[in-house]
């Protein structure tokens, strides 16, 4: 696998989604042809990943689109069947963004908004191939130029964006130029998006890898065995504080004490410029039962709860670096998205 | 449920076990009278928990003395055994300190062996009991005279020691003065002690307790929900530098990042003055499968590796408290096991 992954793709009448739920055992793919399944696709996490749910978004807009004329709804219906897809997930901001840029297509015809939402599909593997090299100069530059050993948290590869990986994206590109010494890949609970998805792309593309449990990650940076953590973003807020999958504030906290740099990689689109910190950064909670059962089977006694959040809050003191596809923004150093501007061309390290 | 859980007890000619591996679906005990049987009981962790295996260790003397006597072993093949048990696990002083307090009653015969088994589980019983006071007076003066909410990782419960609990036991004793909030029970992959065990034994008790990944435990502790983090030890170095289950060191990275007390509850026997501080702790690394099966599945692909570090260490500048039988060490302001003196009775804060 070189990146060519395909994660998600337009068939001319469907959204095809890689079914990220069947993986490492199977590999299948589910074709999308309205609404409810497409909502039913992302709750369930068949399509995954901060940018690849921008991209699915976006062309479910054209799902509801080409659905509103083949079932004669007025528009009110159909755009809140947009609206439905566009708060299928509350944290990720691409989602919600997908969704929104190809808005003013829509009036143009679903042709438009296809068009439109392969744009997206498409500058999204070009981008994540530019944060492979961004990141990877980075870490090179202030790690050493050497095989290095990279833990990395949840899968923020291929099969989170349109294809190539944001952090995964890194560590191809480090592989590429022989930089990978190991991968310690957090499992990630619940639903082990690292033993499952990132060992899976890792094993695919011939990196070597280690699957360790969630709660082995503070150790493993504490006692020396990573040069460096690697992890993608849901969503960053104006001052650099990051949201991503739950778990990653504790990667944080050990890279800071051991002195290893934290880089954050993933597209300029996951900067939410409206939201000035964590705080404001809603976090989602999901079922119980992803955390008390495990193939039917319930781990934990009958009456007791489960506290489910998805995602952490990783304040901008712990995040090294910020790794876009426009360039790098050191921030501990104080390097926030808000000072870099607005928008991606004010950023000082850009190619 | 009220500390009378018998996790381990002696029979007359057998050691019985509840079976820790079966909860919380099955409540079933293993009757073990041969060194073969408790060395694969200790591993499979049928009995686990540093104070439960003292115990099993000094039982299991009893055990080898009884069937050398039974199979006609020479003394030679009888120690031998005895050193099987010994060094069934190699992170818990507990183990290896219950095998060694025992020993010098194999000349009086099995009799002597087992009564000195028994006065170890005794004890362990007033020494938990003691710790759960202890540590309940100082959490309270501490953190706040009100309903709290505790964070705790793994199980260091009744199921770890011969009842009532030293982690747990504060928690129990907290209940029992009816400042329990809410347990947050860290899950504890791989193997779920914390899922399947202490929320069971809080169900039990009728404490009110959520299940968490243990990704999410930084976060829980970093958005203020948690009051204090209470956990085990498996072996304290004379330094403060603590060594519990694997997780533990993230959790307390939070505690101090968050500023709330990291709470270590254990009997002094887990303090080991001949270590002097955590890197001189061995830690035991378990089967790659507990981390990539799952009820017989493989959750990760067929040939990637797992890293599986049972246990992790937390530098003596995190552990806010150290609780034991005899009193409280404050160990981040300084006061630590060693100068605290070799022995319980030179602690200051004893009762």
């Amino acid at each position: 696998m070189t990146g060519d992954v395909r994660t998600i793709e337009w068939t001319g009448d469907a959204l095809r989604l890689l079914d990220q739920t069947l993986l490492p055992a199977r590999v299948e793919y589910a074709a999308v042809r309205d609404v409810d399944a497409l909502v039913e696709a992302i709750r369930r996490l068949v399509v995954r990943g901060a940018p690849a749910l921008g991209v699915a978004g976006a062309f479910g807009v054209a799902i509801a689109v080409r659905q509103a004329a083949r079932e004669g709804w007025d528009d009110a219906r159909r755009d809140a069947a947009i609206t439905r897809v566009r708060e299928a997930r509350p944290t990720a901001v691409n989602l919600a963004a997908g969704v929104d840029r190809v808005l003013p297509f829509v009036a143009k015809g679903v042709d438009a908004v296809v068009a439109e939402a392969q744009a997206i599909l498409d500058e999204d593997v070009r981008g994540n191939r530019a944060i492979g090299a961004f990141g990877a100069d980075w870490i090179l530059g202030r790690v050493g130029d050497r095989p290095l050993r990279v833990l990395t948290h949840c899968n923020a590869g291929a099969l989170a964006t349109a294809g190539w990986g944001t952090a995964l994206g890194v560590v191809r590109e480090l592989h590429k130029r022989g930089r990978v010494e190991i991968v310690y890949a957090d499992e990630t609970r619940p639903l082990l998006q690292g033993a499952r998805l990132t060992a899976w792309e890792l094993d695919e593309a011939g990196i070597p890898c280690v699957v360790q449990v969630d709660a082995a990650a503070p150790s493993t940076i504490l006692r020396g065995l990573a040069d460096v953590a690697v992890i993608g973003a849901d969503r960053v807020a104006a001052n650099g504080d990051t949201a991503n999958k739950i778990g990653s504030v504790g990667v944080a906290l050990a890279c800071a004490a051991a002195g290893i740099p934290l880089v954050v990689a993933a597209p300029w689109s996951t900067v939410d410029l409206a939201v000035p910190d964590g705080d404001a950064i809603p976090i989602e909670e999901r079922p119980a039962d992803e955390v008390l059962t495990w193939g039917g089977a319930r781990t934990a006694p009958g009456r007791t709860g489960a506290f489910n959040p998805a995602f952490d809050v990783t304040p901008a003191r712990l995040v090294t670096a910020l790794v876009t596809e426009t360039g790098v923004l050191e921030v501990s150093a104080g390097a926030t998205p808000v000072s870099a501007g607005a928008t991606p061309s004010a950023v000082s390290a850009r190619r």
